[in-house]
């Protein structure tokens, strides 16, 4: 990886501020913290220890917090506005994205939050009423209602004239909204249409009426997909009777991708999706024992398996020090295949006219694979051991569980996803499982019946 | 999760599709396939088989196959193309952007790119070129030429009666380049600056001097970086004079994001970043035969290191029954930390100033869960064997192995990325060989001192 300029730059601020901070000298870190910019500052607090950076945020001048509030992940940001006061969470709100203010509002604890509502004045208060409606992950929660609408029998001269009373236009605005008098979406005029048009021309000749609005209860993952299908910078969200309620754009969209991606990495080693690197150690330890505890659980059950063979054990404890092996494999073999169908999922490229096929494959190239490490293991473990009977029982097992591992990596995260369960969070742990005992069955079982 | 409305849209498409495939209906199909936005047939085709999908392919309208070939995810693009006659693949990437026309002809073997470069016109051909002449994965080959550039000292009438003449833009475009003489970078003008300001103004009054350009040769995840920090629609890209030489707009970083977020979760697994969950058999076994074989090195080490102790487990084969539990703990431990720390990393929040604190905090997770669980396992193995010096024996390598899973999952990344050494793919083998070994000694070697 070579090293970045940028991430050299920012890495030069963090370390400035490191050591002004060590230093105590806290007006030097103001003066660093007010010529960063707030996308920046919020790099630079998810980067720091959460005693580092509760310290930095006293230093960030209150009138941009809400700014680098908005930039920061969400475990980061819930942590500091935890430590915050009423008055100050809500001052900081008050020029938020109404999506980001769902999303701060609905992480506070009931008292807190009525303190912080109460603070508001009442344009903010409805506002927060409104973004804490919408179903979390839905559109609604990803939506701002900042659209500019026009209607579709005007000239393109008028549009302009208004927009340039109007004065501004929302970042990220790449369409105007055509509705009509009911406030129903009717078609999409891209700023570039308007502007290599001529003037006289009527909206509604040149507006597109095939951009696909938003429903307001889909869920994120499937409007991010729909956004990277068709490379959209912003879509319209409309409610059941089509009446246009805002929009949703795609830096929003890339963080749902960016989440969406993440959380199958995270989730298969047992960790929360928005896990924050620096977070306090007894906060990351109990967060991370769930899984631990699962997970010694499905190691006594393998032990507890082991055991019927405590006699071969005691026979023949060269078994005991090979029986690590097959398991192993298993668990490698599965979870490259755990991996593969759990990401098609996620892309949406599996589905029911697929699945067989896949289960197919899956097991095919178990069966290839078994082939071929079996036969090496046997080579391995004859010459090893001198012993070509103990070759062909690894062989077998390998093979065996190589097998199982193809079926149980394809079938496991199908079967959990038809029960509603998410495959990413429980998929490893039941693979694990299954390698795990069909590993020891098959070895220490085929060893107890040739070999004792 | 919920079943998406436009999932299941292109799930009947798919099941339509096939059906009408395998009665050998081709006419139907291509009707289909004409009626289908590029977007969705290449999800469709993403979702195939490899022997469906070459079918599929010849039924797709040679006009729309470039649309088609641009929207496919790398791998898929590859084995399409890999099929395709010289002359249908210039004629595909006519219209193609500059940086998937590059990606195209760096894929193609030696002997196909002559015949493609030389069925193309004169234009394509520079175009080619230029496109070829950029480093993969930086600035250079994520760019388009297609800027829209504008002078400084004319008003945005001007600018405006400009655009009108053109008469189109190029998607995704928010931004005009402003350039002076030389044709160097010197600010943007945005179109919602160009559509709410008088049209006598001058540019150079209202153009935003402070947009960051892009180097030609700033790495893809970098640049990605930026544009999520900075939350841009598309970027200036120039050269080392500040020479503008194109631009990179978001849709291709989304790309970026989407393919850097799975690098770790494919990586770790140790699969290939663009791996096609349908292509043939023969073709995935090879690729993930090297990851098993890898680990088939490290199991053996660490049978190997278990034979050390064969006299012990002849004596007691409840020890080869327990053997698995420690190592197990240690390696979902170990991969727990391996995986927050790589992710760290690629989100550019570790670096030097916080190293010792991630390690430090890894190492007192360590400790703590280990005193939890060693505590625990201890109870159960005291109570299910009826003998406490072994309970007291599995505590101590449980809480030894969590100590050294927390150190070596923090350390291993860091070491590796040093030694340029992308963590993600070689991170969990070396963790694993370290859980492995560190348990079965501390659990063997502590059982062979106390107990025999």
């Amino acid at each position: 990886m070579p090293e970045a300029l940028e991430q050299d730059y920012t890495l030069q601020q963090l370390q400035q501020v490191t050591l002004a901070l060590n230093s105590g000298q806290f007006v030097q870190v103001r003066r660093i913290l007010a010529e960063t910019a707030p996308c920046d500052t919020a790099l630079l607090l998810e980067s720091s220890p959460h005693k580092v950076r509760t310290q930095l945020w006293k230093l960030v001048d209150p009138d941009i917090q809400g700014d680098v509030l908005e930039e920061l992940s969400e475990d980061v940001r819930l942590g500091i506005i935890a430590k915050m006061k009423p008055e100050l969470i809500a001052a900081a709100t008050e020029d938020m994205d109404d999506d980001d203010l769902g999303e701060v509002l609905r992480s506070l604890p009931d008292t807190v939050y009525h303190d912080v509502v109460s603070s508001m004045d009442t344009q903010d208060r409805e506002r927060a009423t409104q973004a804490l409606s919408y179903q979390e992950r839905s559109a609604g929660a990803l939506m701002n209602s900042d659209t500019v609408t026009i209607r579709a029998d005007v000239s393109l001269d008028v549009v302009l004239r208004y927009l340039r009373l109007r004065g501004d236009l929302p970042d990220g605005t790449d369409d105007l909204y055509v509705v009509d008098k009911d406030n129903c979406f009717i078609g999409a005029l891209p700023l570039s249409t308007l502007l290599t048009n001529p003037p006289d021309h009527l909206v509604q000749a040149l507006m597109d009426e095939d951009k696909e609005s938003i429903p307001i209860s889909m869920d994120e993952t499937e409007v991010a997909q729909l956004f990277e299908r068709h490379n959209w910078i912003s879509a319209a969200v409309v409610d059941d009777n089509n009446h246009l309620l805002g929009r949703i754009t795609i830096d929003d969209i890339v963080d749902v991708i960016r989440e969406d991606a993440e959380h199958s990495l995270l989730s298969m080693a047992g960790l929360d999706d928005e896990e924050d690197t620096f977070a306090p150690v007894l906060k990351s330890s109990r967060r991370r024992s769930i899984w631990l505890g699962i997970n010694l659980l499905t190691a006594l059950l393998a032990a507890f398996v082991a055991s019927f063979f405590e006699n071969t054990l005691d026979i023949l404890p060269v078994l005991a020090v090979l029986n690590g092996i097959v398991p192993s494999m298993g668990g490698v073999a599965g979870s490259q295949t755990l991996t593969l169908v759990i990401r098609g999922i996620a892309l949406g490229h599996i589905n029911q006219t697929n699945q067989r096929f896949i289960l197919g494959k899956e097991l095919a190239i178990g069966a290839l694979n078994g082939l071929l490490w079996s036969l090496l293991i046997a080579g391995v473990v004859a010459l090893w051991k001198w012993d070509f009977t103990l070759g062909a029982v690894i062989a077998f097992a390998m093979f065996m569980n190589l097998l199982a591992a193809g079926i149980a990596g394809a079938s496991i995260p199908l079967i959990l996803k038809r029960m509603k369960i998410d495959p990413a969070l429980a998929g490893s742990v039941v693979l694990t499982t299954v390698t795990d005992i069909v590993g020891i069955f098959a070895f220490l079982g085929t060893a107890t019946w040739f070999l004792t």
